[in-house]
């Protein structure tokens, strides 16, 4: 049954149509709406509506739950409606009116909030440690091709020279200072909204710091409607991370595939990266650089997503922001998996030597030529007019 | 085995990033690869490539793919990559060598792309069927409401005498003329690849004018890396004529919320199409309209995820566009679903006519009383100022 | 004075955020409004609410407008608020009384929307003139370059043998249907709103029809809250089909960026085509075809901001909507530009023969060595396997 | 004549189309750009390139050059490309050979990205001071209007009392927490890139360290290739940052503009802040509330602008990336004009204490009547379906 029904039917398509996704998505988030749950018994112990011992009841069946999750066996199905109601009807079902009880003091909306926050700041967490992995291979990498020179470019013309551990070096500089924004958008989620109810807090005297502080909430968010109202935009905030991750992830791909056309020719994939074609039977495609480029794409798209989503939503809880679940999770997943692929195509690849040096031709040494004069006097402008009349053709 | 594989074995995880959903949102075309296959074959033998025996048996194996798929018992799996390879496979193994001839002439490319053609030419049609049922469902709305009348507005504020009739009429017309795009995108991308291979043709005599009229095509694509280059494009083509359509009924959603609300109070919306909350024991939610409200970001975001997939990729097959796929394949289930909940929804709504003849007061009528003057011969500007005195505070 | 003016002052501040930018915007538009309001006029005349000579006047004047606006005299300043003010309040010094006139059974609503149309029609007539000349640039260039071959790619790795033509034709291709869909764009927008007033009619009985045929508008808007709900939707429609050309430019720009290299080294750009750089003095950067490559995410983003303005609006006119000008006339100024700059770069660039014959490397031909062995009567997947085997290194 | 002149001419159309805008974007960076060439001075004089006497001389004259920009004396040309060659060449003129020693280990790349970055921090600055004050005026709204309760709603319908200060705190909380975005944005972005060059370095040893203490900049990025490769990256942060705003801005908008309709009642909006129309006499439409309501989607289209110009470009300077110029610099623009206009909007709204208490209906109090229940020992749900049963129509 579901925890707003009254007696009249739901039509069948509308409940199709309204649950949708939901359900699939909610899976994720049933660990840590048994956590949030515990700590809201406890708390619930603590301002005297429930006795030590229903607590731990409930404790033990809320763990119960999140063991049988991590089995696999506790799926939603599309008639559970959401994770929350799965469990509240799961513990009235073990634990009779107890379960019935444990919904005092909050509503669906803030225990979605918790969740979702839960869920993000355990991910948040996992993308760090996946690209300080990356930026370990990036290291290597360098480390593997120490001294192997190639050329600079700007506008995908020669420039100046450059060398694998300073190619290599940019993208692990860029992606330690994504941790710090991952920190910073780990930081900034880490407000509870336990207590906030549906947006206009509940009429019982609770102890929301308590709560917040079983959970290691940072702090509270102590207007119950900004809850409400921040729905969407915290997400939009992680999405936004993970743009700026794949965005990254982007260029290094782009990069890659220049490098490893038979043009250009500084980079060699193994056979165990490429795929081939049904129809010519030479070819080696480097299908997993191309797809890392492209997923940059649906990142982005998830972003937009959510921003347009929320977007000219009058204040308080509307249900378009439901919609908002699908693209965090997947964005999720998405970038994790981006990073673990790349992680491992950086740690296959080789720089062939030989053809780097060959590339090292003498207009990327005409800034040199010019600094040469320099240092004997020769103002700047003057000098580079001096060695450009060389490139003249 | 892949159609490609020749001995090396792709990293595992690569392979599972490659295909990633691909296999799933190739269920959708395992029909249409089929039907393009059994012309394929058609033309092989006009050109004397397969016996006339021989083409009996494919398209005898291929109805059969058809039929089993229909009853949900061709399921790709991810180790089958995608439908061209599972087919053809399944052909060898049914037939032998005979199987082995299907790809004569032909490329995963062009099946592709021919597969997505005829498939989305489908759903389009589909589409124009549903959006013309959306059409009747406003009619007889306005009918059933003749001679309410409502008040108009602009900027959200009363601003001219309106009704049920005029509201209903404008999404009618919109619609119509909706339906009239759908027509030219129809059009616009039935077009024949064909025969195109992997965007270079294929070193053999072949008919593709002949392909092409089997599969009611309109024409054949001359050029073909053009065919190759259209990818991604035609698909953003369709997610822009279905951005279309979810952008009105964003508007008819947007209408109906406000109408809906007690404070305006126009309309009724019956206790199937509400749900409840968790902690307010009183709530009736509009959530199918807040739902129909926010797909229209949804559908936009597959546009633009689209979009960005296909941006600064040099001509010819890259792998980023096979990510094109998912977001067209749900751009037609969402914007399919929508118009159905839709027109369930025009059907069971009602008007109140107490509230809204109410709310039909007098400053409605002002550009009214402005034209009494101005048809006794007072200038526009003066008339309205003349009235415009009336509402000063 | 504005057209609304009764007294209180607007806040200065307020005043300067709501006009904006529209003033500018606007200079675009005052011919189309002339054009409009002359056709307005003499339908004025037909239903008995203008005489003959009031018409004559009102002609002349607005005829007086044009051809000063032509020569620069009508420029719009912050204060004038829009076209439509600038234009009744001229009319109203220069004729008296007659100029308040003007404005019987309009509104400022369905001035800005048949303007609008007129303007779109006029300036999709030149994008459709403008890419016929590029599809002419572009087959000129296959005609300088006959029968030079070069390498065709997919994944960016040689495939097949390709040639500048077959590259140069798929463009062609391409933006032929691109004229297509810009013919379909001009017809679906060509309807008049004329006499739909403020989205609720005027109380007078006018003769759209008739106004409608002056202005060469293909039907009317039947349904006057239609004509404003479709401000926003036909803007984007018209910014998607720029976006569906400057994808294509987009492209060709990536290509020859890449074919300009010198690790690739098949097109040549001359001079007058590239910039230097401030501190390398050898450099030739293809500053423009980087920009044409950039301006579709330009052109793209007019179109996202276009849906995003429109989104969650109810029906009838939002002040919103205004936003949706500056876009839609940056889109034509960005596209009409890109392509006028594409066909001067078609038009100078050079392909290097030696560099192109040089790059026909023999693993382009292993395709028609597996038809070779297809002609001899080998099953095609066995024979791509036996011509496979020399691919392996 | 531009930094890199030698020789050549470049097409005139191919020059209008590369410098474009940019003059304009670039006016803004004047300031900054000889900020940052003063540290430069100083630095190349403690390496002993310039002599003490030319800093003193160099400094004065680009002193001298903020004074005129500030007086609008600056004014850039489009013949003047953008500001560093300006400057430059002024330097030249006024100073001879000492103009052109400027340049001495550095680009116009780093010259840019460090005036980027100078100016983004401190119209960060101005956003945060800005969105203080803000905060004040919800703050003072509230205090204006203590004790004025007001429904609280949930899917657009009523769910449990609120007040004034309820909501307006929940818009004062989020910008608190935005505050502390800006000023992580802040951080992050404030680093080094002067003596970067190109992305490559410049063949001299420089102090990067010392210049970057003189600009305040919280420490050097180290690898010059990052340098580069950050463009587009942290304009599309800062952008994210300025997203983040202007959404709440809509929703207070759209919640004001919902509060203000004559059907809600809610909300006054005094006459200096409505406009009229141009046909309907009595009308006072709300525009600053639907511009502030729309602006979100012009900073979000120039958010997704700029990742789309920065997509899929290989690492190093590309002139694509000009284009994040504007878009930066109008995203400040309009941030702060809508900042600064809803500051105004809340300031001079009042709420209709009278139609407030009015709309304080039963229903709402519905969850208060639950917990009166739970207070006596009826588990939650329970009383819940025991309350519900009231409202069952």
């Amino acid at each position: 049954m579901k925890l707003w029904e009254k007696g009249t039917k739901l039509d069948k398509e509308i409940e199709k149509f309204t649950i949708g996704n939901d359900y699939l998505a909610d899976q994720e988030l049933v660990e840590y709406d048994c956590i949030a749950s515990i700590a809201h018994a406890k708390m619930l112990f603590k301002i005297g509506i429930l006795k030590k011992s229903e607590v731990k009841k409930l404790e033990k069946e809320l763990n119960a739950i999140i063991a049988l999750n991590k089995k696999g066996k506790f799926a939603l199905k599309q008639e559970d409606e959401d994770a929350h109601t799965k469990i509240e009807n799961h513990l009235t079902l073990k634990l009779g009116a107890l379960g019935e009880k444990i919904h005092t003091a909050r509503s669906r909306n803030d225990q979605v909030l918790a969740a979702l926050r839960l869920y993000s700041r355990d991910k948040l967490l996992d993308l760090r440690k996946k690209t300080a992995l990356l930026i370990d291979a990036l290291k290597k990498l360098a480390a593997r091709n120490k001294n192997v020179k190639m050329p600079g470019y700007t506008h995908m013309r020669k420039a100046m020279p450059s060398s694998v551990s300073l190619w290599s070096g940019a993208f692990a500089e860029s992606f330690g200072n994504t941790i710090k924004m991952l920190e910073f958008v780990s930081d900034f989620i880490n407000q509870s909204p336990m207590g906030t109810a549906a947006g206009y807090g509940a009429p019982l005297e609770i102890d929301r710091k308590f709560t917040a502080s079983l959970l290691k909430f940072g702090k509270i968010i102590e207007n119950p409607l900004y809850a409400q109202n921040s729905r969407g935009k915290i997400e939009s905030l992680i999405l936004f991370a993970m743009s700026y991750i794949t965005m990254d992830i982007n260029k290094l791909a782009t990069d890659l595939l220049l490098f490893s056309t038979e043009e250009f020719g500084y980079v060699k994939l193994p056979d165990k990266l490429v795929t081939g074609s049904s129809i010519m039977p030479h070819k080696k495609n480097p299908d997993a650089l191309e797809l890392l480029r492209a997923k940059s794409a649906v990142v982005d798209s998830y972003l937009f997503q959510i921003i347009g989503i929320a977007k000219s939503l009058p204040s308080g809880y509307n249900r378009d922001l439901q919609l908002t679940k699908e693209p965090l999770i997947n964005g999720f997943k998405t970038t994790e998996e981006c990073i673990t692929v790349m992680i491992l195509v950086i740690s296959k690849i080789s720089f062939d030597r030989e053809r780097c040096e060959k590339a090292m031709t003498k207009e990327l040494y005409a800034t040199e030529e010019v600094y040469k004069l320099v240092k004997k006097g020769v103002p700047f402008r003057e000098a580079y007019r001096i060695i450009g009349k060389k490139f003249v053709d």
